[in-house]
């Protein structure tokens, strides 16, 4: 096999279907998986729907970190209900104030030479320390903790070389910001980053950490670095130099696409409202009054990253106009910050500190005021996510965002008149702090029951497809209809992403407000079909656009064509998403039509005969043996919970 | 005169109308003057309307403390908007994250002998130092600021005499939960508390704050405490000992009502859901799971109160099912906290830390779960005020709540197997550490103008009142209306509090949808009155549901009788409060008829004559020379811009 890069190393030994040949699917064993409470309360649901009776990964783990505002009690509720779940299943039980995910599964749980599978797109930053970690839907995950391999197209590995030293006040997020300078927020799409190079020594583990985590900002499947003597720092510090293994590239290892950057040769970088991509240095936008300076986050969530601040405000004073927000990322982190002076310093130049967590970084408070700019240290600034329409975010350093808090304007932290303060991990720390209630014992966990506030309800059960369907057409559509036409985001619907009865509601509202109610009216006679345009299901991956118009009796998409995710998305909610053989049949089914259609022929993929009021046409699909599969026994649930085999999917509410 | 008491002597100082008789109005000169930001806009537009150059206390202080969530753009416009208004009319800005304005302002500002008015209900917690401060609507406090007198009813003295020394685990959270035990939610109406005997001397100054905040919880008019020795080490210790003035009762000081607390029998006390009246030992209710643990607040914000926590809570670890929420209350507290290791234990035992501000304790996140028992050093529990409808909130001391917190359950703090860590405030401490910016000087401050987001409207400018009315009755309501029901509350409406336009348009809403669109057709050709039954404007004191309907073209209510509160808001906002001399007269008025009435004779205060679709029948009121002044002027802006005199009242958007 010759000289391997470290990305082919950690993706043989997972690899159990498929070649790795850039472009063909493989499959992966995955080794622990991680979610949150945003998205964990419906893999939850999915475990218990499926019938799971324990996680089968080596470690999955909990976490609470975005919905912890808690204007009501549905917060609260999530997180005694996570709670209980990781009781009844056997994962490892974050609570909230323990911080940002990311981190703090790097420090309690991260493994050199492991596959971590996280429904959160920020996962990736865990191969800092030579994980192979990823992002995926929350279903995907619960696949995952169900013993499943986990479904790629193998990627380009993308080798990027680091030589020379970084200059005083450049830091992590300047490289990254200036590979998304070169090459944009598609420039990884189907790759994997992996660093290597001389100028990867100087980059301790959390430096590594941001480079991981923002790789996301580039369409990457996932980022990697080696996991080398700084790892073994990293880990020891953490008190589990045990789970250290050494993983580098082979000597002569080559990548499939190669770069280098000259890190002697960086300065401080920004990115503009409202995209990663749109880079350029901060010397250039310098002068520009600011609202906010905001500290924290999963891409700047290093002790390094919040202690730099500190050493650059200390004895000074944020400027009166400026919210100057520091959001402790781990508690770990905060009772080191606290530990070695730094909070007294923050505090006393005027910082406002804020609880462990996400916080700001996903519009949960700290929103910015009208047409002001706001500096971030965090991966993102896509318009909006600040809570504030309309933004002015800038994507900004650690160092560049105190020297502007300082000067009430974005300033290049080269120009202030002291040395740089040079900060490194200390690595002789506190050891861990965080408070992660372990899985109890299979027999207690047995016991253990879910623990369900009012919107928080049981996953409805989905019968099988039948062998043939004639049911009405509630609704017919044009091309390029979006998942949020189909199922609307926002705080009206959102804080129901639990509770698949009441969120049904709103499916479909944008294009017809009567679609769920005479949708409900035929649910228990076998249902409905939709008709769809070309592109149907486009935008958001979101789930509950198939699940939640399931809910309601929807058994079949006929249309002129799909958008990727949401035909899968369709298939694993056992809906079939079928073609016209010929688009203009499109024009020859009506809204209020009876459609009859014969799904016998669905395993030998041959064209499919379908009537609609007396006129009869043709469709088809491009779905795989084991799509069908998953159709016929009613989506992936279902799937999985014959394959769990006896003694799962009691019977829960419908 | 003979001798005085405390709070006769601080009337007496300031009194410059009226006698000292309980039960006879009387007028104070305010000294100081407090606003936060939740109330704080609406003052400033008021200043605004009034065309006040510059404040005329000898201090105003604004703060930023409640709305400090910031989900989308409307908090952080507020804070700058505050911000500017400060520089405009001459007042400090506390900016946000330095903290609750009541210890704040005592630490920055209080002074022994001076009155303070502020627009919190919690202002009299300066009584600690020998203060009188007052809580009142903002445009009484906007009044104050323009340097007029404020106009109270004398209350009753009631002389609280404290002996014996509190036992361990019981603290000044108790002292006040006894007396609300013994005297309930309305004990305190009409009355000063005034705290004296050997009791006291173990009471330090922060202690005393806490009794003081929550005498409102009696329903006083305010506390009073002396000044004496432990008030100068307090000021000592905030770098301000100049400011210190001896104030102690004359010896054989006598009060109107007497009473006795024996502090070596009191008991770990809560106030059970959902009122702060519903006092019970702590034993009583024992072992009830508990799910949140909520330290801070207005009612426990000493340095004591948070380190005996951490006392309490370090090297153990809260139980993972309880939110163990910390709110430090100000900058110099948190950094004191930290610089003394108690974050360290707090952070260790569990705590999510929050920022510094009033927080879950005016439902500004931290809201509990759905069933479950949060257990709060908080001054208040009124039902659904943490943001969870049908909460289940017990107000405790911070021992109480420390205790419960390690065990998940309501915990006794005698019950703890270790000794009491009796924790006094230090006194040699870090010194002041608040950012607070001073105001302008004059010239500077005329140049400055109020920044305004596009929810910050200026005030409407509101006519005087006509010689005689002619105008449609738009709407005819029945007996014990309420201001929600003129003006309602939530989330809907609340965020358009400093947008009157806009708020204007949710009047009536529960009464008449209709009634905002029709008022506005005939609002420039004379407006239209309203008829109303008894008891009119019942409930809460808003001041919007006087001026939302008055922009809307409201020139007249017609009532059996009127609330007394929102008949002095119509008089302040110009709408004249008129009742039937027969009450049965009110049936011969219809909605849609044409009201026609000559005002002549509103100085004589005889009947007037007024006629409605061609019956014929007399109104009356009840309004004072004064009042009908205000009211001729169209309220109580116009009023004092006429005495601000040219130059005031410049021209401002309707």
């Amino acid at each position: 096999m010759g000289a391997s890069n470290v990305s082919h190393k950690l993706i043989r030994s997972h690899l159990v279907k498929g070649q790795m040949v850039p472009g063909e699917e493989i499959a992966l064993r995955i080794d622990q998986t991680l979610t949150q409470d945003a998205t964990g309360t419906l893999v939850m649901l999915e475990l218990e729907a499926m019938g799971l009776d324990r996680v089968r990964t080596e470690l999955s783990a909990q976490y609470v970190d975005h919905n912890i505002v808690q204007e009501d009690f549905k917060n609260a509720d999530d997180h005694l209900f996570l709670r209980s779940a990781c009781q009844r299943f056997g994962l490892y039980y974050s609570r909230p104030g323990n911080g940002v995910s990311h981190p703090v599964h790097q420090e309690c749980f991260g493994k050199p030479g492991k596959t971590l599978l996280g429904s959160d797109s920020h996962t990736p930053a865990a191969g800092a320390i030579g994980m192979l970690a990823m992002g995926a839907g929350g279903l995907e995950v619960a696949m995952a903790m169900a013993g499943e391999p986990y479904h790629l197209v193998m990627p380009k590995i993308w080798g990027i070389r680091l030589v020379g030293e970084l200059p005083d006040w450049v830091s992590a997020k300047d490289v990254i910001l200036e590979l998304l300078r070169r090459h944009g927020v598609r420039g990884g799409v189907g790759r994997i980053l992996e660093y290597h190079g001389p100028g990867l020594a100087q980059l301790q583990t959390m430096d590594r950490h941001v480079l991981a985590n923002m790789g996301t900002e580039l369409g990457a499947t996932t980022t990697v670095f080696p996991a080398d003597e700084e790892v073994r720092r990293y880990l020891r510090s953490q008190g589990r130099e045990q789970d250290y293994t050494e993983l580098l590239p082979d000597p002569g290892a080559s990548y499939d696409v190669e770069e280098e950057i000259d890190l002697s040769r960086l300065e401080p970088l920004t990115a503009l409202p409202s995209s990663p991509g749109n880079v350029v240095p901060v010397s250039e936008v310098a002068g520009r009054p600011i609202y906010q300076a905001y500290i924290g986050s999963s891409a700047n969530p290093g002790y390094r990253d919040l202690a730099v601040v500190a050493e650059i405000v200390k004895g000074r004073t944020a400027h009166d106009r400026v919210s100057f927000d520091v959001n402790p990322t781990t508690r770990q982190i905060l009772a080191r910050l606290i530990a070695d002076g730094h909070l007294v310093s923050l505090t006393a130049a005027g910082a406002r500190l804020h609880q462990t967590g996400c916080n700001g970084c996903i519009g949960m408070g700290q929103a910015p005021a009208t047409d002001r700019i706001s500096l971030r240290t965090v991966p993102r600034n896509f318009p909006g996510r600040s809570g504030t329409r309309e933004d002015q975010v800038y994507l900004v350093s650690p160092e560049t965002a105190a020297a502007s808090a300082l000067k009430g304007e974005i300033t290049d932290p080269r120009t202030l008149k002291f040395p740089y303060p040079k900060v490194r991990e200390p690595y002789d720390g506190l050891g861990r702090m965080e408070l992660i209630t372990p899985p109890l014992p299979p027999e207690e966990a047995r016991k253990a029951e879910l623990v369900r506030g009012p919107n928080i309800k049981s996953l409805p059960e989905l019968g099988p497809l039948p062998a043939s369907l004639s049911v009405p057409v509630l609704l017919k559509v044009g091309d390029d209809l979006t998942t949020d036409e189909i199922l609307p985001a926002g705080t009206r619907v959102l804080p129901y992403r639990s509770n698949i009865p009441k969120i049904s509601e709103f499916s479909f509202e944008q294009v017809d407000p009567t679609y769920a109610a005479r949708a409900m009216k035929v649910r228990d006679d076998g249902g409905h079909v939709v008709i769809g345009g070309s592109n149907y299901g486009q935008g958001s991956s979101r789930e509950h656009a198939a699940l939640a118009p399931r809910y309601l009796g929807l058994r079949a998409v006929i249309a002129k064509s799909f958008a990727r995710i949401h035909s899968q998305n369709l298939v694993n909610f056992g809906i079939a998403p079928l073609t016209f053989v010929d688009p203009g049949d499109y024009d020859a089914v009506s809204k209020g039509d009876t459609l009859s259609i014969d799904l016998d022929g669905l395993e030998s993929g041959k064209h499919l005969q379908a009537r609609a009021d007396g006129r009869s046409f043709f469709v088809t699909h491009s779905l795989s043996p084991r799509q069908v599969e998953i159709l016929r026994k009613g989506g992936l649930i279902n799937w999985m919970k014959e394959r769990l085999g006896p003694g799962a999917g009691q019977k829960v509410e419908r």
